[in-house]
């Protein structure tokens, strides 16, 4: 559980030796670092050439700030300017800062240490000699740490080490080896994107306080509309807290265009309703029925052919057994990218159905929506464009920082209408501006998160070539994934041909269980396999990739890939840790 | 609409005079911002001395970027190696920032570059002599700029405009004269710890990928439930999207303790339920109501008494008469700060009634909350101890970054059986360590932001009697202001009496309606003074107030101070300001 030779401010390799694809040690990186402004270079420079140089043991119970403090002043003017000659964070309080008289200064000062601490983070993000995780049980970071909030305030000294400490703990979600979920990989573009959202920090309910940003959510929902396919990118939609809310949207605005009595009546004015989504898809379907009323009993699966796609005959036989009971079935979630398999749904298929029985017809594309910009791939959600709404989570597979989850509707009006409840000290009707830009009111939520800025500044940044070039790319890893393992000893795909996205699901079978039979006892190790490598990848720090359970198959990897940063290298390391990590089980 | 002699890239008074409060001219601040390093003290200060020398028309059409590029490298070092020289973004895109090879110098400078925009807009936000917001109309921006997205990417030099575009039109949100929403200030030990949460760019699902922010999250809210005065600070919580999601949570939870077979039947299963709140509430109970399938009919509004309280024996009667119907009263949500006229229920009253009857006791305290950590305010909050949940907004009145909102529940497991869902792909059982720390499948949303962070990390900069002083200033400030308008000539308030939380509420009389009978045309031309008094307002800038009608009131002025920046010269400000916008009326 230590953290071998690890330390918060070493740079570069731990060994010193570096790595094939990042040559910089920190000697290197410390020459880099010396041509940059930003009262980095120098301070950084000092700390990482010493680490690099020295056991990283040396550092011991030196607090990392407290080291940096020590750092002599290198600059050229006397008398000498540098903030750490005379700002002594020990004797300063967040009072001290702005709008404190004054707080200019200390305000300016504090804010760039921070901004030292965390581009000292991004650097270490990226660099595959450093731990993905330095992983400690909760227990013990209760005890090592006080996190407890009390009267009395803290110093700002201390409030930077916290923040050092809190990183040091933090998983980076941006290593080139981190494939744990489907939100991998960090944007620099969308980093400093959502700092700029936290310095404006507004709300999205109005035009008045969020000129700027609702203008560009209308501007990015209205493209994510004409790349789904709908005439014009008409229609309608909101950046939600996550595909899940998204998905609740979904089912929310089909019961009220089916039954718009239900928003004053309840459910109790309507017959029961009945939604149909695959037995792969995502578990907020039923969360969102629990939510709403309808029902987790109300939410039918429908089976799904081996590679994890909806049956289509299965969906409408399920839907006429239902009309016979007498029910009223009023929504079909198709899913494009499922979670685990990343199977996308037959949306053609799906399409007819639903058009055949006057069913609102959904897409969860949470994950798959992103193949859209691709060229390539783009074919796997064909049909996605007669869906009357879609989640489309550019948080996953485009790689936007969290969170941002987009639900789009094909209908205009519906949202408003479903949702607005006329707050007059929100929405004045006799402002002087065009009020259709007053948006907050078709919201579930009153005051809502500004997502859109990240997604439209990356997206300016990258352009969609530059998404696509992203998206084509993380799929080839993927195929070379499948394709080293699909005939290698010692693996067993969890369902045969190339994966559609970048879910490649496979067990990996320690040499001890290759010569069994497959009993009930080989699948009851098997199942401990994927658990006791990952438990060792997140104490070694190594690399991260996730397992689970899947019906009556036993705990198996998932690999995914939305993460910009990895490399061939980084899947031929994966492979060789898992070997390394589980050849005794 | 023009923006008169404001630029984008001055500091200090627009005039060069300076300002009372704020002595700063350009030519001060510049030779503070000499003593600091970052990389700005010589960039701006050149930029900045220069703009307020010369009027600020003649930066005209230079592009603040290409202004800010002409500047000459002023450092001692021979040969130097300023970014400036050598780094030129016209040149870079986003591929050439990490995880490209060779990318972290330009990412550095990238990055520092875009924090140098933003200090220099939180400065400004600080400044009185700035605007507030420098308003256009929706069709304006949309024609002064190509927002559009398309296929190409921009460099980088064009993705830093438009973070000073964007930022150039946002509103101030922590100008000390900005008080047009609940919301207001920019706390800067928040900020740094919103930067800090972007950079960890990770979900709140499970402590295999949040490990500090989990047990932040685990400390914050129980030190949020003793102070509500649960034992030991007990029970359950989680930080939602915003209010109006903790609002439906707890209608959620509510329904689902007194009929938990609601999750799998739906509400088909169960009686008719009504829920009972003030008809000062907040609308997203009834928002709620809606999207749950109970109905905006089954939510009854109580009455209030003229200072918006609900009257308890409204409430019992109203109770008694869905009870005689048949129907099943669940749920009281009471309100601690009503959104317009500040009100606090009387909870004492209320949670005998709900003990009485047995119904799920709420408090909505999302914008009265934060007077718990006064120790002078928390009276008007009794009672509170004895409810079943508890909305707490720290965004709002304690001043944290948009979004924090807490969810807080008195009966531990509640959430869980509620909302869970066992998706085994991301709340495996067979993990290495505490899965009790895995909280995210207790909540209604998958992917979860990270909201706690920057309020712990204020907590512990401030402390709680940090937060107390703010309050309790804020407080007396409101009383300030009532204080002066009470018997001001041209004001008329619209209740009586001190006000119990920082809402004071007026209607600004000019004197071309003094002398006329209050009649039906007064009441008419009283209703488009506030509208156009906050048009201008936002037309010069200078300061924003919200208004609304509410029942038989013509559109009032709804003053709220929660602004840390705000004193009592920004409160005779207003008053001059509103009387100065609206003496023609």
């Amino acid at each position: 559980m230590a953290s071998p030779g690890s330390s918060f401010w070493s740079f570069g390799s731990e060994d010193g030796s570096g790595d094939p694809e990042n040559p910089g040690t920190a000697r290197a990186w410390c020459q880099v670092a010396q041509k940059f402004t930003g009262g980095i270079g120098n301070k950084l420079c000092a700390l990482l050439y010493g680490d690099a140089e020295k056991p990283a043991e040396s550092t011991g119970n030196v607090p990392p700030r407290a080291a940096a403090r020590k750092v002599a002043c290198t600059c050229d003017r006397k008398p000498c300017n540098c903030p750490k000659a005379d700002v002594n964070y020990a004797f300063l309080h967040s009072t001290d800062l702005l709008p404190a008289c004054d707080g200019e200064r200390p305000t300016l000062t504090f804010l760039q240490d921070v901004m030292d601490i965390l581009l000292q983070y991004v650097v270490k993000s990226f660099d595959r000699s450093t731990k993905v995780i330095d992983f400690h049980y909760p227990n013990e970071l209760l005890q090592e740490y006080n996190w407890e909030l009390a009267d009395q305030p803290q110093n700002l000294e201390e409030i930077l080490m916290h923040c050092q400490t809190t990183l040091k703990y933090a998983i980076k979600t941006g290593h080139p080896r981190y494939f744990n979920q489907l939100s991998t990989g960090l944007d620099i573009v969308g980093l400093a994107a959502d700092w700029l959202t936290s310095t404006a920090n507004t709300n999205m309910f109005t035009y008045e306080i969020a000129p700027v940003f609702v203008l560009l959510e209308y501007v990015t929902l209205k493209k994510m509309r004409e790349i789904i396919g709908w005439p014009g990118g008409s229609g309608d939609g909101i950046f939600s807290p996550g595909g899940a809310i998204s998905n609740m949207y979904a089912m929310l605005i089909a019961r009220f265009k089916m039954f718009p009595e239900v928003k004053e009546k309840g459910m109790a004015a309507v017959p029961r309703l009945i939604a149909f989504t695959s037995e792969h898809s995502h578990f907020s379907l039923k969360k969102g029925a629990a939510a709403l009323g309808i029902g987790t009993d109300s939410v039918i699966l429908i089976k799904c052919d081996e590679r994890g796609k909806m049956i289509p005959s299965d969906l409408e036989r399920r839907i006429l057994e239902a009309k016979q009971k007498g029910y009223v079935p009023f929504l079909v979630s198709a899913t494009a990218g499922t979670t685990v398999y990343g199977a996308f749904d037959p949306l053609l298929a799906v399409a007819d159905i639903c058009k055949k029985y006057k069913i609102w017809m959904h897409v969860d594309a949470a994950w798959g929506g992103g193949l859209l910009m691709s060229r390539k791939h783009k074919w796997k959600l064909s049909g996605v464009e007669r869906a009357n709404s879609v989640t489309w989570n550019p948080h996953k597979m485009m790689g936007v920082p969290l969170q941002c989850s987009a639900f789009l509707v094909r209908e205009e009006g519906l949202m408003q209408s479903c949702n607005q409840m006329h707050a007059s000290y929100l929405f004045q009707q006799d402002k002087h501006y065009d009020l259709s830009y007053d948006t907050g009111d078709k919201a579930l939520q009153c005051g809502r998160h500004v997502d859109v800025f990240k997604l439209w500044l990356m997206w300016r940044a990258k352009g969609t070539t530059g998404f696509e070039a992203h998206i084509d790319k993380c799929l080839e890893l993927a195929e070379y994934l499948y394709n080293i393992i699909k005939n290698r000893e010692g693996y067993e795909m969890v369902f045969d041909g190339k994966p559609q996205h970048t879910n490649v699901c496979f067990w990996y079978v320690p040499p001890s269980l290759r010569a069994l039979e497959d009993n009930e006892e080989r699948m009851s190790r098997l199942s401990n396999v994927a658990p006791v490598i990952k438990a060792r990848m997140m104490e070694y720090g190594t690399t991260m990739v996730s397992y689970q359970p899947l019906g009556d198959k036993v705990n198996f990897f998932r690999m995914v890939i939305s993460n910009p940063a990895a490399t061939h290298q980084d899947i031929d390391f994966l492979i060789e840790e898992i070997e390394r990590l589980g050849q005794d089980l």
